[in-house]
């Protein structure tokens, strides 16, 4: 029931097609949060899912644990919607998929920006063949502040905690497989990042199966809010999505003409998108179809993740076993 | 539990310090409405007044129902928040007001658009002294499509049933009075409107109390969905709200820069301001606060209307009765 | 050769169908002006005007001045460009005009505005057919500042010094005319402009021959530079002409963003429109066409200012006497 | 007297501080070009370099000429504006460059982007130190359709011929030092080009001096123009050039909003740019300061296009030599 657990709670609690059948956390405290208040309660995960009235499950603990969740609700023939990463070990996250196969049940990683109703547009413009075959992809993706050093710490860095929802963006606008990654990084925001062995800089340069070409880069702090931008070109021309702000408010002074900064973090910018994904959850389990987000999906940002992070400690270009 | 109605139900059933105790509708039918559902339905709104544990009312009938209501509302004490127009009759609004006054209560008008963020900030411009004392106000308020013919002939006419919105923009905005309006009109959109008496094209010419000018544009059918922008210049700038859009995505293309409609109606363009004005309702009473939209605020938006179309009628400019 | 004469003559030079054969100034220190370096200069107009080389005469002169030489010119059978207003007197004007038609020369009036290239983009979209039939014009058109005192006393007014061009769009972008006019105006930004009986703040409602309607606002100072837009809306959509600024740079920072202000004034905005007035001159008589600007346009912009200033003396809409 | 030539002719000859003595072409063709129409013609450059009134050169003959000429002009004493690349291989420039030093003659290398306004103003806010210590530099730069096949064969190909003004223009707007550059391309325009053993899309990334690291992109055929953009990001905020268009007009209808493609090409986008480096050559010689663009930089430029050449080839980062 943290930050992701409350949001997926209120979420499902708001849908006409799904119900909130209870919540679990080890810590007593959550049973509080307004988010769940007057949910059924458990401090052990296990009898969320032994629940018999119990169809689905929604994975948003830390990392660590996933695995063994995953498999419990594999046993258990629950649905299962997982926060990413599925696993920070490889065979955590191939042991976890296989279950997932025997069971035959529905998994979905929750990427959730694939859901935000620009880049769902970027992406149909390419889809719709508006764009063509994508020659170049270009994401922007900085943080508006570093997290806590507690976080960090644990975080495993700066392309997995960040830069692997942007591979997965990657993939998701173009259509595409990444087969090739160049990754560079740099301290310049907080040495204190540096002294965790961590970058708070990056730049990442991505080869696609189709010969299209990409960027990515990352910071930890831009002043002036969360900035997420993609852009895809391709012969018919060039679909860019730029930051979403609080208002449509233009002043003109002696100085200028001012508008606002972007949203300020996830919780602002990507309200529709968490809604989004989740219905898209429940949307699959009732009509019986892929989701849109698989585990595969889940499992091969992790795979570029970790070429990157290769890419930069080798300085050379790493190639993607897909 | 018309559209409003339904759209208030949901925004108060969702306030941690509100609680949407029971409704009422003339209408039997309106009890199986989603936005209601399992919420203790009463087909005559006297048994919700009546009720111990109700605080405060909403109204959201029609018109020539708002009197009786507010008085047996006021009569029992409870607060009021009430759809615009008060009334359609100047007598009744003050006999309505009259009751408001005596019984102490609190009563809100629902000028909505006066909690969209674009508006809001745009008035703080001139609040905090950054546009400077008003020298001119434009507001451009136009409607994707008309309505009905039977929703039409009971509108009260453009200047009633549209304007009125921008009449309290314009004195929200530039935190003045509006001391003659000078209005005239057109049927370029639709001859069936010409024959009810009414027009789909407005102009209308603004003079306030300091000195300033302003102007507002009405039309009926905006091809390319609600065009509601307005701006306020003045000595040290002007602040101006575009329309919003569902995405900030442009694709270039061989042909230009194409970017998004404006979001197509009230639905979709003011879900914010529907909120907004509901929260300011509960926060006015439970603060013992006076409502952000008075009555009086009703009242006059009423008394512009009725001047404009004299203006119209007439062909020459009409003083404000303030 | 005041500012206009010495843009003409720049333009005139760097032309290749078109030779700038000599020019006149009252003043002989004009002589030495570089736009007219080099260039034959006369202190009397008659011998420019009575030269066998010289084809065409434009005439940027006090306004006052106008009928003489336009008189004389026709005589000697030379096209005439002239600056706005022809006249001030409408007497003047159609004096002037006859002696045009029984000469049979070309005759173009100097309203720049319709040459620049947003003006232009927007009546070809009228024109095309993509706004459909007008039914809203509006038009801001506000100074960054106000011009010296000396100048204001001899300016005719508001009317006749800023709106005049204004009417003139409002006729070019509709392509209809218009038929009536009701002005208001305040002295808001600098009271010495009302000492002298003239206004700094106006805001003017037009009513068109085909049912459309019009606003037109204007200031004498916007801080933020010259603020020239248009707006014209149809059943087929709404073609907007925004300000141009020096440069397409934004700046995000902690504050929000930020962009240039507009342009500064009539030297930096329309440049382009000072140079296609005069190509469009050069061309009609090439080429023996109507110039594009008639005498008629710059007769009905005087005669539309006359009932605008007579509109707010009188403070009731005034017809325009076609 | 090619594009460029033409383009410095006009621009020369009309400055007021320089002349346009006399131009040279090995065509006899070239002397009726309307841009020299009347200027003072020579078959052999030499003529040129030897005229006692000739104070400095401007050398746009082909790549392979320009060394030849610079040490002629430098035994001449005249000083240089050179266009880019100031020589194909290392040594000419090197030689030329040294021969600039004995001379003490001023050379200026043909970097026009460096003088448009709109990067101008990107680097002051960088200079300024809004932006603060460049963290991220992106520059996009896409051309509107290939040249010709003839042309593309003698271009030195697309790092030499497109990205070389990227590369000078990230280490304008950086203010750093480029140390690394890592070099990817496609060829998905068109498969001739591939032919030619050429790349017609990249995608570079660049790592500086500072830390800072940055991204170019390029492509032979965007369809909608133009496409120049440019970003530096920093601890101060983001600075962002978009693409210029040929008016502010948007149009609104059913479909969407529809602004303006970016300017078509080099000659559309860059004149003020063109002209202003002229100026600055002019200016540095009257006033006997450091030209904006050195030799040094003309020649780093070379550098690191041989270097992003190399990176291609081996796939892998290739260290500059500063």
């Amino acid at each position: 029931m943290g930050r992701q657990g409350q949001i997926h709670s209120r979420n499902i609690a708001s849908m006409d097609r799904a119900e909130l059948v209870c919540v679990s956390d080890v810590n007593p405290k959550a049973k509080s949060l307004p988010a769940v208040e007057g949910v059924k309660f458990y401090l052990n995960h296990s009898e969320v899912i032994q629940r018999n009235d119990v169809d689905a499950v929604v994975i948003a603990s830390s990392t660590d644990t996933h695995e063994e969740i995953i498999l419990e609700a594999c046993s258990a023939g629950k649905h299962i919607f997982c926060e990413k990463p599925i696993a920070s070990q490889l065979e955590a996250i191939d042991r976890s998929l296989l279950a997932v196969k025997k069971a035959g049940i529905k998994f979905m990683t929750a990427f959730n920006r694939r859901f935000d109703p620009s880049f769902r547009k970027v992406r149909a413009l390419v889809e719709e063949g508006k764009v063509g075959k994508p020659h170049i992809i270009n994401i922007t993706s900085r943080d508006p502040a570093p997290p806590h050093m507690e976080y960090l710490k644990v975080s495993g860095g700066i392309f997995f905690d960040c830069t692997i929802h942007d591979f997965d963006m990657a993939r998701y606008l173009s259509g595409d497989e990444i087969v090739e990654v160049y990754a560079t990084g740099s301290v310049l925001v907080d040495p204190e990042i540096g002294k965790l062995g961590d970058l708070d800089t990056t730049m990442i340069l991505l080869k696609f199966q189709g010969g299209a070409l990409g960027s990515i880069n990352n910071s930890r702090q831009a002043v002036y809010g969360y900035d997420q931008r993609v852009e895809v070109f391709g012969p018919g021309g060039c679909a860019v999505a730029y930051n979403e702000t609080p208002t449509r408010v233009a002043f003109f002074d002696a100085e200028g003409t001012h508008t606002d900064k972007p949203l300020y973090f996830n919780t602002e910018r990507y309200p529709e998108s968490f809604f989004g994904e989740m219905e898209a959850f429940v949307d699959c389990i009732i009509h019986d179809k892929e989701p849109l987000v698989t585990g595969r999906d889940g499992r091969l940002a992790v795979v570029i993740a970790m070429a990157a992070k290769q890419s930069f400690e080798e300085n050379k270009p790493v190639q993607i076993d897909l």
